[in-house]
């Protein structure tokens, strides 16, 4: 794959833009390219050029845009991805597997089994080291889109969001949880869908109570008991297969 | 979860066993457990036993086994994986992720955009080093089955043998490289299936032609393209979602 730069603000063809100082130093510094090597220009948000550095700088690499190429595809539905926040990377591991798969928004939250002190979850620094690696994943991939990456929330305030519109709201537990958990399978394709995925040790009862009040609706992937790092991965993986979502 | 050990040779309720040197040195050394500890044992086979350490040496562990206990519940589907074997410690998480997902049999192969030397990749260190792990991933994920590992072969052997009866096969590809791919969601719910996921890169156009040639079926996993190390978990989530193999 050609090197994948990110440019939020490129917009059309033909235009001339001046990268990020982040962006900069990546590909002056570490990539090392020079005037006239060609990339590929993305803007996060759907939309991706050829394009030709025009001058490099560590701290102000300019590129200009030439034609509009097609995007990797993205999925059908609109899938947000609710992942507890984990200890040591593990966070990091699951949104960019999250990304990978095609997740619209991704939003970390801190569960009451936190594995890390909630002001540390909270911690600016963190969303923007998430933001990163969605940024990362991103390219790698080869999406042209970058998901949002919501502030993290307790887990009250995850549940309690109203759905307004986003398509059902699923809670992933284990089998040995709730009798009433259904199968991925007896879930009809949505549009959208909220997926909500526990931490280490998994939900709470109370947890679990709270989240049906307010309308969630539990799925079981299956009797397997996944590492918290893994879910995302499984349960994007299993939602695409079953909605022929691809 | 307590304290998991492997001891093959366990067949029965009040029998007393003196474990391997390699579990005796964890369970002495490591754990630092000693006489009267309560442990469980699993014979790798599907079953499982509450038990006590009877003596407890660097070289030597002896338990006693009391009752039976229910073991993890295993997949309905026979699944046999066969992964590329890939650079690092690639292969290792592969393993790791299909033990955990209820992997019957785990044949490693070489494919012809192999990332490591062909010598290297049949090594039997190699392989005692995947066995160490898919026990390893048996022991934390509660199961009471190590699946089988097969010694690494060519994508050839591999594809040459004989389906004998244990259900179809599945070379699982990028929907970039061929139009007849199915999906998933397309093949029913089979007793026993072989997934075959190839390396980083993909498959060529040789290995997909000579796959299709000896009866393989040719099916998509969605519109993602996804790193080498977590296709066995994607597929695996999938496969058991549409199957409804809970």
């Amino acid at each position: 794959m050609p090197v994948r730069v990110l440019v939020p603000e490129a917009s059309r063809p033909d235009e001339q833009l001046t990268l990020s100082v982040d962006e900069s130093a990546h590909v002056a510094r570490v990539l090392r390219l020079g005037p006239g090597a060609a990339v590929r220009v993305f803007n996060g948000r759907g939309a991706e050029w050829t394009a030709t550095i025009v001058t490099s700088a560590r701290a102000a690499v300019t590129v200009a845009l030439h034609d509009a190429i097609a995007p990797a595809r993205e999925t059908r539905v609109r899938y947000s991805v609710a992942i507890a926040v984990l200890k040591g990377d593990g966070t990091d591991d699951a949104i960019r597997d999250a990304v990978m798969m095609g997740a619209a928004r991704i939003c970390p939250f801190v569960p009451a089994r936190a594995e890390i002190p909630v002001a540390v979850a909270l911690r600016g620094e963190r969303l923007e080291r998430w933001r990163r690696v969605a940024v990362s994943s991103a390219k790698q991939c080869g999406r042209a889109v970058v998901p949002e990456i919501t502030p993290a929330v307790s887990f009250a305030a995850l549940t309690a969001a109203p759905a307004s519109g986003a398509g059902p709201r699923l809670l992933l537990v284990e089998p040995s949880l709730s009798l009433a958990a259904l199968a991925l399978a007896d879930v009809a394709a949505p549009l959208a869908v909220t997926l909500a995925i526990g931490p280490e040790g998994g939900w709470t009862t109370e947890e679990v109570s709270v989240a049906e009040r307010e309308g969630w609706l539990l799925v079981s992937l299956g009797g397997r008991t996944l590492r918290a790092t893994s879910a995302p991965l499984a349960a994007l993986a299993a939602c695409q297969a079953v909605w022929r979502d691809d």
